[in-house]
């Protein structure tokens, strides 16, 4: 099946639009078979269609009146119209995966949805199980057990049915799409040192332990809990090919350290892959032609590679 | 002054005697005055110190006689002698600065000490305040607030005057050894995306901005709270010259990224600086000749560099 990428324009008073028309150009050039189809307001995607060439598709939605570089209602609306347009295209198999620009939280509570951003949306229109936030570079892959909470919610969250769940997610992601055969996957502490034998905490031996031990007995080859400090450095020097991480900034310090455009958010979980930029919709800098198109090009050619595996 | 380095040997038994030759003889090398006194057992010291040279003093102490690669009583104590002379020779001004090779907290409670490390001995000995734990690379340098501590425990710890506290340590090393003038100190959030306006934390809000507002108060050019996923990286990209990090992950996350032997750890608040590889004693290594004295290295480099500023 050839590859085509379902590529939002995310918010369009942001920079989404922008950086899409210029990665989607650099990625036709040295690409020569995928099939981008790209999703937002008619006003925008139709002339981008035509001046990109016949090979891009496009999925026009009501045109965009709002103001370049301020969030409001109408953005909220068209950003949101352009996901869900996404989200039929590969509920449709028109889509092998879905790239989406920034959205802004902000304009989608103008726009009147409660959700907080993609991830709730996608999970409910395109999951079967749980999700996972993860993001994926050449040498570090990493999959959040929670995310977008406060940090002492943390603690409650931590099941090892939890944990499981997202080291299979892992698992799978890296088996099916990267070729990966029984990946290693490392699952990181909470306390330092990983509680050094319960002198700094006990959550290693009373939830991280036992899922590791849940894990390995479905067959997942997971290990740890190791001391979150060295172990992404350690996955990154070749050690795992996978971490399994506890909560958003844990995960995100390591990840964003390469940063920003070397590392791709990779929703787990979902029917299709989905890829997005790890920045957000910058509104400052909308319509500048300043934003750096790279972390969106490598969100495209994520979600070539995760189609093809 | 000419800058003399007090250099222990560490635990005796793990790297530290031979990674401190090694890193010695490198350093001798490359900096023509600069005054090593090898701290350590008298049947280690003193014939290194010899084949090193007349540049290099020695202040031997009870001769090592336990096993290699084996935590004892009798290489806790070494460590511990070892420690105390340093001390001593930094309080007689007779040393710039302390370069402690790495011990271990189980030899140290084998020899009937309740103490958990360096920090707290050298906190007893060498403070007149609050001290922090901070790691130096070229282009990060953090300091903790808090450090050896489970992580539900930071919540009760993030203090605004113990924050500002660590801001004002940092500052004065920034300023004092580095010679960086007014320099830009970021504060690292809590909660994801710092919280995100009260949507995921009110910890910011409560103790984080309080902190910020009165470290300005106090002259101290220190902004934030951050999203604390980023922030690390745009400190390193150049933004801000050091961060305040709220707990020991959250540091060190950033700073291990930057792989063994980038970042130097340092003791903030003592009278003269300290510095000391960022890894442990690795008995399993000790005596092959293949540990790697990078860490060692810059960490002898660093004492350099702090006791001239």
């Amino acid at each position: 099946m050839p590859v085509s990428l379902a590529v939002t324009l995310g918010d369009p008073a942001g920079i989404g639009p922008e950086i899409v028309a210029s990665a989607v150009r650099t990625l036709l050039a040295s690409d020569a078979t995928v099939r981008p189809i790209l999703v937002g307001p008619q006003n925008l995607v139709e002339p981008l269609a035509q001046e990109l060439g016949p090979r891009v598709g496009c999925e026009p939605q009501a045109a965009f009146t709002g103001v370049l570089g301020q969030a409001s209602a109408a953005s909220g609306r068209a950003a949101l119209a352009a996901l869900m347009a996404a989200i039929r295209l590969a509920q449709t198999g028109q889509a092998t995966a879905l790239v989406t620009a920034p959205i802004s939280k902000e304009a989608l509570a103008m726009a009147g949805s409660h959700d907080l951003g993609h991830t709730t949306i996608l999970e409910r229109e395109l999951a079967h199980g749980p999700v996972s936030m993860a993001f994926f570079s050449d040498r570090l892959r990493v999959a959040l057990v929670t995310a977008h909470m406060p940090l002492v919610q943390v603690f409650q969250e931590l099941k090892p049915t939890r944990i499981v769940a997202v080291a299979t997610l892992l698992h799978a992601a890296l088996t099916r799409w990267l070729k990966l055969p029984q990946p290693r996957l490392a699952l990181a502490g909470l306390n330092p040192h990983a509680g050094e034998g319960g002198l700094m905490g006990d959550d290693e031996a009373r939830w991280l332990l036992p899922a590791v031990q849940l894990a390995q007995a479905a067959g997942l080859n997971l290990t740890g809990p190791y001391a979150a400090d060295s172990l992404f450095r350690r996955a990154y020097d070749g050690e795992f090919e996978g971490v399994v991480s506890l909560y958003h900034d844990q995960g995100l310090i390591a990840v964003k350290m390469l940063g920003l455009g070397n590392a791709v958010h990779v929703t787990l979980g979902l029917s299709v892959p989905r890829t997005s930029p790890d920045h957000g919709t910058a509104f400052a800098l909308a319509g500048r032609g300043t934003a750096k198109p790279d972390a969106m090009l490598a969100a495209l050619r994520a979600g070539v590679e995760l189609s093809r595996g």
